[in-house]
């Protein structure tokens, strides 16, 4: 099959083997596919990963269990073991002895096909398109933050960051009922939230008032200290942003304010497939290019300018 | 009276007025006051504050309402404006109004009076010497982690540093039920802990086995990072240092384990009050010296001595 490989010094499409489904496994052949942040990362050493990258996938089922052979799927991305006290809590996404699909242990969706454990699958609704459903994963990331913190009515929550992570965890804010404002640099990517009838501002003229809940989803090493500054006393900090480099910082507001910083990283399918069956959260706007496999090198060039939002690769 | 006074470069023993009961407020003749970290950095600057320091104290009201008279008695110290949003919510502790004493627009305890609101008055139980109930405010702090994280049966807790707060953690945490291991420097302050039956590790032999909350008390800029290395997977670190420098740090294992850091800083006295009432946390073994305010100034310099633990001033 055709695959993109990052090597640990070239990006490059390869001729693989076929994947085989392996026990309590499933094999996809693979629809579309996103770049995500981290795929550039990847392709920048992070994580010392080799192999096939590709975490953001939708496709089709051809090999596997026969009850899941042509079902239309989107995947969960921590392969866990499944026996271990995290597994057994249904938090596999922190099982120590985990794989993670096109990030650690295991190659990804940037390929023809890709082979998944069984129970990572989910069925994908037939009202949703494609196009859509493969914004599962990072939607289910942007829903992770209501499971570990009280975003709805009454509270205030400020997002900072106006890229692809930011633009889903206002809008996941805003339809869970929160009054959100949504600070970012980029005036046509704040008018996709405008859209959405969600408060926005350009981050010079952002007055930085106290709110709640500040979401970091700037990316930048610079925004833990900036949303510090936008938490009220006992307020909370959903720190989204994996940044590679070191941050110097002034940790003391954090302890006279009592603020919370909780990160915050991928999350269940269910809310973000039932968010978008039901149309509630809007992905496709955030779509800027799609590109066949065969230039997926180019693709993850597109990706890495600055500002760009989801790149798609269509691979069959 | 005789007052330590802070004027922004030097720290000396002078004369001042004696302080009057404003309205709502009581004089309180004060009998004992312990010098805390945050007392050598305002001696270093920090805040900004001009004036009398101290805001560990224990004494007998001397001026104010009539029922106070005579009575021995602590004080919190945030003196809070009692009306706004955070003062009905019972947190005048982060009112954006307040005083706090010694430390902010107040003068503080290290002198023969102070005067502090009526609302911030705690009666001391018989029961409990000055010795002990000159702690209430540092055991307080210790004690509003309690009221922030879940800690207690079932909840393993390292508390990284055997500084004071450190030391009183500990011993609230293992009060509290939590299966505690105090991590520490200095083998004598660690026997402290040892003789009210908590596990210890000196810092060099320690492992590091993640916890369920791991209590940052070291006073160091490089505790956050020793301390987010021993947090398990969503597990949560109560942050009580404030460190003065910035400091330089690596955000991702945060956001990968989905750890929170909660600031954590002074709480409510009745917690503080009740246990020394039961005996339930030992303070007096804390205490490294006891010296009459006439020699504070060489006080401070004993206070500041590395590992020093508790320097008290015997006022009156």
């Amino acid at each position: 099959m055709k695959a993109l490989c990052w090597d640990g010094e070239r990006l490059s499409l390869i001729d693989r083997d076929d994947p085989h489904a392996g026990a309590d496994e499933a094999v996809v052949r693979v629809s579309l596919a996103g770049i995500c942040n981290t795929d550039l990362e990847i392709a920048r050493g992070y994580m010392g990963f080799r192999g096939t990258p590709g975490h953001e996938v939708v496709g089709t089922v051809i090999a596997g269990p026969s009850q899941w052979i042509g079902a239309r799927v989107v995947a969960e991305i921590n392969f866990a073991c499944g026996s271990c006290d995290w597994c057994r809590r249904d938090l596999g996404r922190h099982c120590p002895q985990r794989r993670v699909m096109g990030i650690l242990g295991a190659d990804g969706g940037f390929a023809e096909y890709v082979a998944v454990p069984v129970a990572n699958l989910h069925r994908v609704p037939e009202s949703i398109p494609d196009r859509c459903a493969v914004f599962a994963e990072p939607l289910a990331a942007a829903y992770e933050m209501l499971e570990q913190v009280a975003i709805g009515p009454g509270v205030t929550c400020t997002v900072l960051g106006d890229g692809k992570l930011g633009l889903l965890c206002a809008q996941v804010a805003a339809a869970a009922g929160a009054e959100v404002i949504a600070v970012g640099k980029h005036a046509d990517k704040l008018r996709l939230l405008q859209a959405r009838g969600i408060r926005t501002v350009e981050l010079g003229e952002w007055d930085a008032a106290p709110a709640d809940v500040v979401v970091e989803a700037t990316g930048s090493a610079r925004g833990l200290g900036a949303a510090i500054a936008a938490t009220r006393p006992r307020g909370t900090i959903v720190l989204k942003s994996t940044v590679a480099d070191r941050l110097s910082l002034d940790l003391a507001p954090l302890v006279i304010n009592e603020i919370s910083v909780v990160g915050s990283r991928c999350g269940r399918f269910a809310p973000a497939l039932q968010a978008l069956e039901a149309d509630a959260i809007d992905v496709t706007s955030l779509i800027a290019d799609t590109l066949p496999l065969q230039r997926g090198v180019e693709a993850f060039e597109r990706a890495a300018q600055p500002g760009m939002l989801k790149v798609l690769l269509e691979i069959s």
